[in-house]
């Protein structure tokens, strides 16, 4: 069922999305899904110290994408179509964050799955997605 | 953290939702979360058999609502502001539908949670929600 | 960019959609988009006199769905695969609900829209949603 | 109705958001809402010189923030609590990207509204998102 593991997974970032590779490190890929870590850095922070909305949406946005290319291999065509986010909680000051992405549905033209953000040693999720993606038919 | 047990919310439903509570059956309601069925009945059909998607809806909808009044207690007054729900699958034919509700946030105006819809007996999700409440500040 | 009509759609309901036709009243389907009326009845009220979110869900649902079936023909088996909604405001009591749909993006495999619901004769907005479609690739 | 007007926001985005306030121009704040400008760079582009996602997400985030802060005053801990967001179209390479926000809805303790993103000078959406926003007590 995984046709891409950890390693595919991140050289496919490395590659095909260069400026955020460094972002983003695979933390595991599995039949179960796919964790993704979010390196916190600087660029990533709101004032106070914490993590910004657009960086937590863009680590789930990336964690559900690498979960589906993990099933379908590396079809850079694919394009989220929608994306419903809850924040919940501020994230902790200074560790990295955790994405938890499932694969719930693999379509022929559409996946669809959750992602469940936390902070690195945190119980309570940061924040909750629903995501869509467009697969282009060509694959 | 439980407030109101399985008996206490299905009583509930009856007093103060009479119109749908011969719809809903409380399966479990514990520290995980809240189980709800929706017997299906003809007029939750949509043409072919399958449930309709406002029943589908409604299912997620009531189990969040009563995941929240387990840890709250009775507060008619609790309200849904949002839901994103996915449709991922035709429901078998001739089950009932079964809810699985978490609540993630609990917060002093608004509580957040999520609902995995299931065909009884199946393993591959019909449908997903993402649901918020307002929580009236009297209580 | 209209192939069916407020008559035609409304005859569609009739047909396809039997258990439902009476709720609904098409009043307007025209290239701007599709008005929809809910013909409030005792079924769709909650305790208090409100319209129910699973009613207030059903006709965004139904007004989006004939609003993409007014623009590409009765194709019955277009499914809706999202839907993100905001429940703003109470509906006013004894008053039908209006909901204005719009067409935002019409593609071969993906049709999404945006609708926005009112008390009849109110301003302000009772709910807003977003909602996606998908369309079977035989049209 | 309008307590903060264009030069105050612009201000108020150099000041507390002084990481990304060189990303956005202010283009218009009024009764009917509010304009955003992002100044599409370099570091918001994916391969093939397409806006990312999360570049997006971030101007109709901010472009929401704003018009409910035009209305507020400004509360720095207003928090986004949800976001859905419909990805329709790609945004036409090499032009800056509009935000139309609208507040929907403004209790005392949550913000509704939704955002139409457009490339600038094109008529068909990028993209459109539902946003809400907690709003803190001691206003």
């Amino acid at each position: 069922m995984i046709v891409m593991d950890k390693a595919g997974l991140q050289a496919f970032l490395a590659r095909d999305f260069a400026q955020v590779a460094d972002d983003f490190v695979v933390e595991r890929a599995d039949a179960q899904g796919l964790c993704l870590r979010l390196r916190v850095q600087d660029r990533h922070l709101r004032p106070g110290g914490t993590v910004s909305g657009p960086a937590i949406f863009a680590l789930a946005d990336v964690a559900m994408y690498l979960a589906v290319l993990s099933r379908i291999g590396p079809v850079a065509l694919a394009v989220t179509t929608n994306c419903s986010i809850d924040f919940m909680r501020k994230p902790q000051a200074g560790v990295d964050l955790l994405a938890e992405a499932r694969v719930l549905k693999l379509g022929r033209s559409l996946a669809v799955g959750d992602v469940m953000v936390f902070s690195e040693g945190g119980v309570d999720p940061v924040a909750r997605a629903g995501l869509s993606y467009s697969i282009p038919p060509a694959r």
